[in-house]
């Protein structure tokens, strides 16, 4: 069988893993205290080009964006975001749990426009009655999004104008952040990210660690007594460690950036295979997720050898998918599904 | 140097670790649907000796806590709970933060009184104000205790009784539940825990797992969606078979026992160390958390090998201690301090 | 100067005002457990006719929709609503602050389909990942609705159809509900509302009380341990008599209906007034809210001696204005009115 | 029967009600946009001698006090309150339901002493866990307490200071502050209050309005975006100018001060009645509020004629009794009380 059903669907990469079993017997203090965590910051810190940043590490990525919204918003503001964000859809209301309404906006291909949100602004303030709605606090994007789609560089840029303009902080959701930094094209770099954004987080569990998000503030005003409020969340963890030291493993060689290359490398692989094979291509993602619409028997011939997420029906004859890379795709494996699609 | 800090200041026990290794390139579905949760669940029922337990395993102590006190109590209800449980005081308000207060009864060296909770509960509905007050809808006990003290068989009962008697469950903080397991004089099982209790939880971050709690409710009455829950409090893990391998390595073959067993075992010499060198035992600890009043001499002498916890002044020339054994806690370290008090 | 901005811009009917002046020197138990309260929630009971119903008096709509919706969702669960729905627009994120998603559906003229409740059921379960998603719990609709609507009996019952074969309970805001009842072509009484919902209120503030809402609970099962959740959410009032005098007055010789009989007769003469004079009707509500597409300068011309509510330009030359009538509109307020339009 | 139950057991002051009578008719803008409203504003200002205060009127205390605390504290931080207070006991969990922990002080007849506000914020920061508790981030009082006690200038200077010494605001609870400002032996002004205090609010419901209570902020640093945080919570009355008629009355011609004196100088009558006749004053109230120990039979005899309030036995023969007078109180209902007494 060759999987291609998700990202977080294999344990850690080995040179992740190599160093926790390195570290085993070693004694740390707690709650990232221990210098693993320290050294794992400062290299974060290198390579997004900001010494003044604060960086606090998590383990999931629901907590990580219940934690940083619920911190930085004030209790009648709510947070912008696509309808098809991930906050607005599957974190089992995690925001609203802590007291706070998404306001969803229409997507694109899964991202946001900075003339929406200029728009959704400017409308907000001329109602009358704003004082007895949920003001807009902040605004959120997943990079690359839910749909595989990466925003460019200059409409970050924009998002980030707007946001400033209004005086609301933009918080990128990085769980797969590595996959939008190696797209197809890509023209922005981790630097870009930090600088534009307010606060953002740099996906661990996604791109081949064991679990772990590292939440980055860059704008010093937010996210203050950060600890105690990560603690509150439940997403403190004992043995802090883990955490930094995987971090440290990503980050010390540039492995976090390999791996994302990688994975998009053999995505890119599997939709020209699918393109050449005549076969529908759903999204034009340059990320690790892909998109196709297929026959159901092609589907059905597929799954004899090959795992991959099935997105619904469309129509009676065909269906869409998703094909999914990670740390742990190989050459070969997509190799081999090239040669399943020919055999069909 | 020697280390007596904690018990969540190493990584995990070799068997388990062992297991995160050997399955790491496996693919598996992710959120605890997979075949190592499923047997490690199996294996959980078996130990406690009831078939129809819900099992989840969370990520984290005061993750656990807050999810499952949210989850059981209703909008108008309090949890009980001693004024030195974890909830009361170390959980930087994630209880209220999930809009429930914290009733905080007197302890007795960590634990609370049947008795107490009987007046407790008198009293409250014998006030004609009590619809305006918080009512007591379930009770929280830590076992073993923060003071490393244990409820015997007969108070555990006593304290069962009494909540099933006004119809309110009784949760049990099982943090370090296998040490109070092992404790000296222990007159109870894991049965007899599940038994009594309604909803308590099996930790793993202090007992050799990197980290893990698995949450057991024995009620079916309680916590039903459970898995929204979880989610919604950023407790789901999305390598859930991390916790899966790690809470099978821990009870397919006792292993959760025998790290309770050896960890008590040494805190027990550790005692009997202080004690014979004519120090003071402050709590008569039966667990592997130890507490002794030093003179400051002593503990700067200490220090300089060996390391453990400052607990407070007492007076000018004394302090408080606390000596903590875990899995990773040898005879031989403990040998050391031994040798290291008759050299004072 | 005549008033058509609003139903709540007077203070009560005189009948109202009376009572209490009647009553303003005995002293009566505090928080509703007064005699007042108790014949009020008595003829509540009547006039729904349900022996069995618990009647509760709260201050004002948006705590009266806080409180019931928090009451009734578990956890995981969020509120169906209209996109124009108050609970979505205009309540400053109260429903979210007490931790639920408010699920919004298309809405049509302000009114929510059977159908489309049915398929987001549906769908939702559907789903794979519905327990990553916020469940619908229970569906909330005003009647009439935010656009002077009324719902029909059919409509009423297949909402309450749909919800009760999917086992969520239906919650009624009648914030204006009087007005519904008098509707031009009501084809449905106070004793259906009773019968369809589960959860319902009965507005005062707008019918002609200074303030005050009836919270009904007709399903049993429903809303145990309203009063502390009351209390918990700012709405017990410690005068409570007042709410239960204001209601026993309204409800004593019908004075409810009559308050919205007046008032939706005059809105109806509003309406052909401008429809007479060649204006556009916008929405064809058949209650006290009526909405005209009027010139610009028409505008201007009405201001100088006719107050009532701008909603907006529809294109360079024309806007969207409101016209609520209320318990203290005369006949002689909407000749006056009539008289202006002849005149333009 | 003469009644002593409290304060809040008749209805408002004839003059406030006759205001409310007066201008029942008018025409004005919801939500406290109105004259009357502005007005009662302006009053508080100059009444407190602080032109920049903002002040927001609310329906009721404990919507008050939840909205205040949740409004100035950070998401890590709870509020210190003497555990008689009134935020502790009977809210129902309203402050917990907004989040955030009531940190209990040790109480001397309801009151507070700075000396321990001083150690527990001393403590706390020494503390090497204090990031995992609750930060102590502001204090809430009542003046005068729940026993009727009254802090003196000397002792609210001493508040104020180590609140801002340690950059903690202060807040004052004065459901009863008009009672407190006409005490025996008050040495303190409503300005001393306001100059005091960070925020505070005036009560109205317990002083002789229906309800309302004037919420006021005097540091400007505090309680932005005031009004959506009022709606959220519940708390903001359609007919807003209700609140604004009430104040406006109670502050024109020195009402509010004029019902505290009354209401003091009967209740000093009461208590040196009760001790002239040989009885226990159970604490020495300078206020409306006053506490008699009394033989069982005594209260049995004095029921038949006079309404009081029961606290509780104290032994087999005597119970502790609670007399509040307020602005319904004569001299006469005093006259015959005391003749009662003496009749005994």
């Amino acid at each position: 069988m060759i999987h291609f059903d998700s990202d977080y669907t294999t344990g850690a990469h080995p040179s992740i893993l190599e160093r926790l079993v390195a570290t085993n017997a070693e004694h740390t203090a707690g709650y990232g205290y221990d210098d693993y965590t320290s050294r794992a910051k400062e290299l974060i810190r290198k390579a997004i080009g900001c010494d003044q940043a604060e960086v606090m590490f998590l383990v999931g990525g629901t907590q990580t964006n219940a934690t940083a919204i619920d911190g930085i918003l004030a209790h009648h503001e709510g947070v912008l975001a696509a309808e098809s964000g991930h906050i607005a859809v599957h974190e089992s209301g995690a925001i609203e749990a802590s007291g706070h309404k998404v306001l969803t906006l229409h997507h694109h291909d899964g991202k946001v426009r900075a003339e929406d949100i200029e728009a959704y602004i400017t409308e907000f303030y001329a109602d009358e009655t704003y004082q007895h709605m949920v003001a807009p606090g902040m605004l959120y994007i997943s990079q690359p999004t839910e749909y595989g789609t990466v925003y460019t560089l200059n409409e970050l840029e924009e998002l980030s104008d707007v946001c400033h303009r209004h005086d609301i902080p933009l918080y990128i959701d990085g769980a797969r952040l590595g996959y939008a930094l190696a797209s197809e094209g890509a023209d922005f770099t981790l630097r870009d990210i930090a600088r534009l954004a307010d606060v953002f987080y740099i996906g661990g569990t996604k791109l081949g660690t064991l679990f772990g998000e590292a939440l980055v503030v860059t704008n010093s005003r937010l996210l203050k007594n950060l600890f105690p409020l990560v603690k509150q969340h439940g997403a403190l963890l004992a043995k802090g460690r883990l955490l930094g030291i995987q971090f440290e493993a990503m980050f010390a060689d540039g492995l976090y950036f390999e791996i994302g290359r990688n994975a998009v490398e053999q995505a890119i692989r599997i939709r020209e295979a699918f393109r050449n094979a005549g076969y529908n291509v759903v999204i034009e993602s340059p990320t690790n997720q892909q998109f196709f619409r297929l026959p159901n028997n092609v589907i059905d011939r597929l799954r004899e050898s090959v795992s991959f997420n099935y997105w619904g029906a469309r129509g009676a004859t065909h269906s869409i998918v998703r094909f999914v890379t990670g740390w742990s795709t190989t050459a070969d494996d997509v190799d081999r599904l090239i040669e399943l699609l020919q055999d069909l």
